[in-house]
């Protein structure tokens, strides 16, 4: 893909930036997250940056628990539900994708194959849907269930529940509704498709009360790291977040999920896979460094400390700041993801204070800081190596780093031949360089 | 309230109208309902008529049987889905109330909280929600079920689902987010109040991840007609829509419905009952009635017949147009509204053919004809004699019979001092006259 203007660029909006001090950062507007005004300014600036998509991460479920350690970093305490906010935001931009996580473990696919055919309609052919489990408790609690089921339960789920939702999304072909005032005739009755569904977890008897979306269905997205995530992506997904920091990591994940694509049928170029990056731009590089520093440097100790200790899969709520942290508070295997729990290992084991360890753990992620030109060399270099098909950006404080990326690092990969100019297209499809899927449900096709 | 300048007036927008030849009226736009530009002309006409609010009914269905028949009549097979419609036209109004039916059987509260909440938020204060419970098999079919639950089941879960929205909607007071920078504190812990609920039908262990919403709770807008109904009313609605056509059953309706409320300590003027009304306007009343009786004209015979069908409680699909409908397909007590019966069966006994039937019935509906002079006249004596607070407007052609109301009998209202000249508030809230609730879950509050 090395050269080509096909770099694909989402952007991950979070309230006010992902990192865990953004709120106090420069620019920060408080209360963001639910401000309408605030988002439509947000997403014009990524449109005026071309970007192929706005996106907004979710959970149905508020973290119920150290309600004191979290009024420190707010985040997802106080957010619009997506789906509401991205069918305001239509409105307010003319071609840039509008994409939300919706949870298949906590919504009925009737419910949300509506609103995402909806917001289609809406947006004339912009929206994609996240497809996820959902992964916390305090979510299942608040649909009545004491805690998450299984993994392997739930990805069960997720395969019916996509079926569903892609049948539903076929009821009615592309030509269906013609209102032929002279006929009398608003739909050709021989161009609905009942759905019938009886499946493990879900029968649906019926059909969808709305015209096919303009995008056939809108673009799927998965974060697939595990197996079973992986298998359900290299069949349903067009968009996969996947992993960030390590290259060669990143490259193996990229071979591994578009090798599987052929058993489905489906061209290696049909999904594309976006790796996770917050930049931090700066007149030098030791100078984007110290900004970033002086940003982790306002994150309070005891967020700090709680984040670590969940990553570590250990808490560390009770130890002085300013001492080291006992080795025995390492349990092996104990934190969720493998590669967080190891950076934090090594800094225990290098003796450092809890404070120290605070101020310097940075949980992986690629916190990219450099000069405009250092960011886009090593974006091309990770195209170039096969790694990804472009980023999912990241930005630790909005709207500042975003309007930042925009000014100086777009125009340097617009330079490079790496980045649309203009749209060519008008639907996140055509962004995207995707298909528009067939109607699963006509008779000539599902009898070929 | 006669001469009071309070009159509501909400607007029932059906895709073209509430006529069941309205796709095919002067000025009906094909496939309005899933066109956003028609829609946000729809809904800046009404708020240029400064109407109190605009709303959606709905039903997550699609009837599946006799497409044939219904795609010469179209009106629920290609709409948007209401909550991502109306958050949709929201930045293209800035006073006019948002209100639309969603189900409290087949959506799950917490999910159905924070999109209100969301749209209540997006709006400024102008979000509605009408409590239904649906009454057909095909949703139910859409979600799993053979059939609908029983009434009385549904209502209990209306009831329960109504109470755990309404706690989730309290899960942070008015002032709970402060985004103090200097104390670095974004919300007082203290203002969150954790929603437990263990109910026959749900639990609920967590709380809302949004602000509360700016109404207090968006409007709540009932139905009731049954007994069951009317107590779920006379507890929680402040908007319903009560009956339309005979003048003393809306007067025994209004009584019957204000006088419950003391008994949940709320005021009469808590809850607004609006009549139904479709205006069809002329130079005078036999005007009026030719353009209605031409537009029933241009019904299919197969609608005209199913309808009548369905509102008689037996099948007449197998019968001559043009011979009288035989005495025996009346079955006492088999329609589900008595007064349609009662209609279609004083036409059976005097011996019309079924197409002069088809022609005839209009469904006890309150339809107006007259001249704006007229209208106005009735409306004035129906509010004057506590027959309803105002009315739910159902044009029989949309846009063309809300273009004429606003231009012909608003004017009207306003020179009679029945009804407002300019919006004085900015939330729903405010144009009704209803008082913003009190958050329960205050200590202080829940005590007393």
């Amino acid at each position: 893909m090395a050269g080509s203007a096909n770099m694909v660029l989402g952007l991950l909006a979070m309230p006010n930036g992902s990192h865990s001090a953004s709120w106090r950062l420069p620019g920060a507007q408080d209360g963001g997250a639910i401000d309408i005004g605030y988002q439509r300014r947000l997403v014009q600036l990524a449109e005026r940056g071309k970007l192929d998509f706005f996106f907004l991460a979710d959970s149905p479920s508020l973290r119920v628990d150290n309600m004191d350690v979290w009024s420190r970093a707010p985040a997802y305490q106080n957010i619009l539900e997506p789906l509401t906010l991205l069918s305001a935001l239509a409105g307010a931009t003319t071609h840039i994708g509008l994409g939300a996580t919706a949870s298949t473990s906590f919504f009925e696919p009737y419910n949300l194959a509506r609103q995402f055919a909806s917001l289609d309609h809406i947006t004339g052919g912009r929206a994609a849907w996240n497809v996820v489990t959902t992964a916390n408790d305090y979510a299942a609690r608040n649909f009545g269930l004491p805690r998450l089921p299984p993994h392997e339960q739930r990805y069960a789920r997720a395969r019916e529940f996509v079926d569903v939702v892609f049948r539903l999304w076929d009821t009615w072909e592309d030509d269906a509704f013609v209102y032929d005032h002279a006929a009398g005739l608003s739909y050709l009755p021989e161009k609905f498709h009942r759905t019938h569904h009886e499946g493990a977890v879900f029968k649906v008897d019926g059909g969808l009360n709305i015209a096919r979306p303009p995008q056939g269905r809108p673009v799927i997205i998965q974060a697939g790291a595990s197996e079973t995530g992986k298998a359900l992506a290299a069949e349903t997904a067009e968009v996969v977040f996947g992993p960030s920091g390590d290259m060669a990591t990143a490259i193996a994940f990229y071979r591994d999920l578009k090798g599987r694509l052929p058993a489905f049928g489906r061209e290696p170029d049909a999904l594309k896979i976006l790796s996770g990056i917050s930049v931090v731009l700066g007149e030098s590089e030791a100078h984007a460094r110290e900004k970033l520093q002086s940003w982790h440097d306002l994150v309070h100790p005891d967020v700090a400390r709680i984040r670590i200790g969940q990553d570590l899969g250990n808490s560390l709520m009770d130890l002085p700041l300013d001492e080291p942290v006992p080795e025995d508070r390492i349990i092996e295997g104990a934190g969720q993801h493998r590669a967080y729990a190891q950076e934090i290992v090594a800094m225990v084991r290098e003796g450092l204070t809890l404070r120290e360890i605070c101020r310097r753990y940075n949980r992986s992620r690629a916190f990219l800081c450099g000069t405009p030109s250092q960011v886009a060399d090593l974006m091309e270099e990770w195209i170039g190596a096969g790694a990804c098909d472009g980023f999912m950006l990241s930005p630790l404080s909005l709207p500042a780093c975003l309007e930042e990326f925009v000014a100086q690092v777009i125009p340097e990969l617009q330079r490079r031949g790496l980045f649309r100019t203009e749209y060519e297209g008008r639907t996140l499809r055509e962004h995207l360089g995707l298909k528009r899927p067939e109607n699963r449900a006509v008779p000539a096709l599902a009898d070929a």
